[in-house]
């Protein structure tokens, strides 16, 4: 573990010449378990540039006395300073007059002007999100675990039917807690995020709270859940009917059925980050019900739920290989009710492996 | 609940004068949620300053499309505006040349800078968390909630020894997963926290994760857990021994114990905000262990499982009455084993009110 993570730490230092820093703070727990292994929830990685021994050495890991055995065990090859203050030890240990980088997207306002007052001769260059390209592109490890998180996530569902547990009369908060028991059974460390169970008119809501409202016969029921396994996020939504659905739910899930998978068929390595959402988006387009797709068709996952690369209509530059992505369109009718279907996917070179394996036709259950 | 909300927004509007700013802009989703029942995750409300309806009526609440019809039901008082940059269009409802608070310690520097560029003659204020005081002091709807949560807590950890699932031959994974299971079942809508399960000399790790060791006879195990209720947190740490406890297990127990008592003894509204810390601290340091009790003695908690008053030994002020905090000192020898003892209590005029209701005295199971 620790040589996966020494690898990483040599892509980033490599990557900040053409930052034009001598070195950087990281401070994001993620962005440092990344690069470190340590999972504390206060530390501040100091990583000078350069390549070779000396580079590495130079490096420190502050976090504070709750922390001490732990970074130990976790990142026994690198410097640890306890410091309850981390980031101005970090900053402290790093050359006088060298500029170093910070992430002005996790820096708060305040943690700025603190550490500036503390930064002596050195100068603090805003950066944006440094890390973030290197976690968006997994290696085979990190794609396991995404994979074996998405496997929990559609036995926990694949459960939840079999034992009836979705049917009229239960309310939303109870099917929403089953499938997380199932997938804290399964094998999950922790759920990925708020399950949302929403249904009838609630699935027209995009990101519902389940309630005490009670399922119907007649209903959509949209569920959208994950697991977290060792850090890492599955990502998966599906909607089913309780009953014969009627013509328009048929018809309205044929239709982001077709534009998920235009979503899905248009990931390939290389191509623009945004033609996954225009794929799918003109199919519903062409529907006449792009006014009822309200909001990007995915975006990147791993150690966060949402994190690089954007997967919007805005995005820009291209979907690189190895990258960690959702494909999940969906189309709300206001009142009524709505439909979505996600998919969690690497981006490879010959188009999208699909880490999701419950099935994507309409359920009628 | 809108008239609740609307109280807390009048307070808030009411202090800005201190502040020397006409308006303020609130970014930071759970002070959102606080000031306008508002849970949707991209959210910024406007809030001019002044007291009266037209004051009240001049607010906005901006979010972006997934949340229209969310918006709408959970802020009816409120004149929503729909637009993915949430924080520049609540900024744009506000009037020219307004001097404008914002959380320095919630905005990151990139997002400052992007707004600064779109505030024409606006000025923006930069405020230290200027909603966390107000959060501090919980009304009677919140400390309901939050015992409630407590309630779940102590029910779960009480079922899981019922049923002998705290037992040699498990592992610490296994018993962290079977109390949040029966934190869910106990009626939690979520894990509060990642629940921490360490036996034996894992004890000794103030903030140890749950791994695949195995629980054997004689181990100490110190299970920190929280459950969440309508976004209300409840905290409480306990250790227990499998079987019957070695002297230096015993004595290290009635210390920790003696010194969260006397944390517990030191709550008082109007008491320093450090009297708590103190009070334990003291205790410990008279046994000489002063340098194995790592961390602060507690934190405030409600919407956040750490928020204000602070309670630490470098905690200044007083403690407000209404405030929800944690008691929870600990004593850890290195590679041997630690105890900690927590409860969640709220702050009264007349001493602690302690939320937590599961027994203190050493539990052998």
């Amino acid at each position: 573990m620790t040589e996966m993570h020494a690898r990483r730490r040599a892509r980033l230092r490599s990557e900040m010449a053409g930052h034009q820093v001598d070195a950087l703070i990281v401070t994001d727990p993620l962005d440092v378990r990344y690069l470190t292994g340590f999972t504390g929830s206060n530390a501040a990685l100091a990583l000078p540039a350069g390549d070779g021994p000396a580079a590495e050495e130079a490096a420190v890991l502050a976090t504070d006395g709750r922390y001490t055995a732990q970074v130990a065990a976790q990142a026994p090859d690198l410097r640890a300073l306890i410091e309850r203050a981390s980031a101005a030890a970090a900053l402290g240990a790093l050359p006088e007059r060298a500029r170093v980088g910070f992430d002005a997207e996790s820096w708060t306002v305040a943690a700025h002007t603190r550490l500036a007052a503390k930064a002596g001769e050195r100068t603090l260059v805003p950066l944006t999100a440094p890390v973030a390209d290197l976690r968006a592109v997994k290696d085979d490890t990190e794609v396991d675990l995404i994979a074996r998180a998405c496997a929990i996530a559609d036995q926990a569902l694949a459960e939840l039917l079999e034992a009836g547990g979705l049917r009229p009369g239960r309310t939303e908060r109870e099917v929403a807690r089953d499938l997380e028991w199932r997938m804290l059974g399964a094998g999950a460390d922790a759920v990925g995020f708020e399950t949302i169970v929403a249904a009838g008119a609630h699935s027209a809501i995009p990101h519902h709270r389940p309630t005490d409202a009670v399922l119907e016969a007649g209903d959509l029921v949209k569920i959208d859940f994950g697991a977290r396994l060792a850090g890492y996020h599955s990502d998966m939504t599906r909607t089913l009917v309780l009953g014969e659905p009627a013509d328009w739910q048929r018809e309205l899930y044929d239709l982001v059925a077709a534009a998920q998978q235009a979503g899905v068929d248009a990931v390939r390595a290389g191509a623009d980050a945004s033609a996954v959402d225009a794929a799918a988006r003109a199919v519903i387009d062409r529907a006449g019900a792009g006014e009822l797709f309200t909001h990007a068709v995915g975006h990147g996952i791993g150690l966060a739920v949402h994190e690089a690369p954007a997967v919007s209509g805005r995005a820009t530059g291209t979907l690189p290989s190895g990258a960690a992505i959702t494909v999940e369109p969906g189309v709300y009718h206001p009142g009524r009710g709505g439909v979505r279907i996600e998919d969690t996917v690497i981006v490879r070179a010959d188009g999208a492996q699909i880490l999701t394996g419950t099935r994507k036709d309409l359920v009628i259950v």
